[in-house]
């Protein structure tokens, strides 16, 4: 996939996005995560400001949990019960995946396979790309681009641990921390900091041993722990499933919608959009600054200054110095 | 812990840090997390500069893999067998702990408390605290001053998923990968996109079921990698341990020296300091360009701008663009 669109193509490509062309859809997402991942920052904005007339519909609900809980099987049970509701379904699969090797994993897409010829369902992996913020500063386009195909509900999952990913989930309107028995004691979920951003728990794999403990260690974990987000009233709901079976699937859509339905009645329905918008808009900003740090690496001028602290010629502070001289220079 | 010290103050605690007071070696380090956090750019610059003509010996190990593997316990189980070799370590445990609550749990203090009382190991927890970069920036600087306070070896513990985690690794002179039996399949392993980096696996808890088959699933995932780093010849060996009853540290401990020694008779060990100082010039740069964004939040801009985002006002590049506008001022 080509990378780089002039302005005509970008409109072109908006119009066929916004009229249901996932392969639209799929290349606006490469241009954001190109421009995330450094290049191209001039392409990045005029993309947001081709996309925002048509963005503000989505709801967006993160899902996080450590590898191994049974996120992309619980994402997969998601859109089927959402695609049954007529809900059109966007799913975000942001991967940890390696700086080296770049691109996602196969392993995502064939848990998604069943979807994958479905019109009514857009699913992309994005990968981390090596850059320091080029997920938090890509996550916000996506679900603008997604946002923008008509999507109703656009899920967005994540490894629960790292602070890219806590970024990734506060974009959500509503997060959804996941669990299954057995997958480590609870100082190591506490460890991941997925407690505090949990609007909603699930235990998945809830026909194996262990379960009822897990659940009951959650809820007394959840009255020892004062919440920052979500306000003292709502208190985050503890869902069952068997994903892979597609069991309590129906019960998490219908928690899902209480917790809309919370937010929309307490006024504050606003807050996701309000959070993604400032992720956004300081993620341009910052990806502009770093544009200019970014582009002395490819003159070398870093790696030489770097040597020269290595044989302590130049301290990392004066090092900086002379950086921040050349790109204002 | 006071967050803030004056020139004088410095100097006195760097001289302090480097006669082996573990309560110096807290302080700056403290210091350089609350500079990574977004205060302090001056004073991050200030102890760069003053510590660096005193660093430049100690080797730096990075120790990852995904929550249960034994990290903690292959830590403390490696700190023991260097202090019985009279091997002054430092351990930097980089938990990605809540942005909300911050600070680091006491898990980790609790497994290492038989080190507590040993004045020839310096043990810190750091928190992310819930700011892009602050890891990538606070980490160079933490290894510079254990590197001062005359750590010979410096563990650092990571998360293995999530980009900060893999950048903070990135920092190793040599990098060790945990795994356990039965703790996911092969492509999770892959996804948390730390087979590239490893130099060398530990297959913790080696007395368990499955042992021999993660060993297996391992060397074929090498024979079909194409490894980045490292170079061709050198081929990561995989150590079998059991961390909690001390077995096969010696050799893990064996295999490290090894690789160091590779490295030096291949003329590569510079490879590490040269990223290290390349990350710390590279965070202390960004840092500085960060910080007067950071300053924005405070000043409520930021919200007033994502506000005019949600309510279309203005698209999000144009937010960016008089964000940048007000730093510039």
């Amino acid at each position: 996939v080509s990378s780089s669109a002039g302005t005509a193509d970008l409109a072109d490509l908006v119009a066929a996005a916004r009229s249901g062309s996932p392969r639209a859809v799929g290349r606006l997402i490469s241009l954001v995560e190109d421009a995330g991942a450094g290049g191209g920052q001039a392409q990045l904005r005029e993309l947001a400001a081709t996309l925002a007339p048509y963005t503000g519909r989505a709801r967006v609900v993160g899902l996080t949990g450590s590898p191994g809980v049974g996120k992309s099987t619980t994402t997969s049970a998601l859109v089927t019960a959402l695609r049954a509701d007529d809900r059109r379904v966007g799913v975000l699969a942001v991967d940890p995946s390696s700086p080296f090797s770049g691109g996602a994993l196969l392993g995502d897409r064939v848990r998604m396979s069943e979807h994958a010829t479905d019109p009514g369902v857009f699913i992309r992996s994005m990968a981390t790309r090596g850059h320091l913020g080029g997920l938090a500063t890509a996550t916000p386009q996506a679900l603008r681009v997604l946002d923008a195909a008509g999507c109703d509900v656009i899920l967005v999952e994540t490894v629960g641990v790292g602070q890219s990913e806590v970024e990734v989930v506060a974009m959500a309107d509503t997060t959804v921390v996941l669990l299954a028995p057995g997958m480590g004691d609870g100082v190591q979920a506490a460890k991941a900091g997925i407690l505090e951003i949990a609007d909603l728990f699930v235990v998945n794999k809830a026909d194996r041993d262990g379960a009822e403990a897990t659940v009951r260690e959650l809820q007394h974990m959840m009255s020892l722990e004062r919440r920052e987000r979500g306000g003292p009233s709502w208190r985050p709901p503890v869902v069952r499933t068997v994903a892979a079976r597609g069991e309590g699937v129906d019960e998490l859509v219908g928690a899902l919608d209480r917790h809309r339905d919370w937010l929309v009645e307490h006024g504050r329905e606003r807050e996701g959009p309000r959070r993604r918008a400032r992720a956004e808009v300081e993620a341009i900003a910052v990806a502009s600054l770093r544009e200019r740090i970014g582009d002395l690496s490819g003159h070398a001028s870093l790696p030489r200054l770097a040597e020269r602290v290595v044989d302590g010629e130049l301290d990392p502070s004066a090092a900086a110095d002379e950086v921040l001289a050349e790109i204002a220079g």
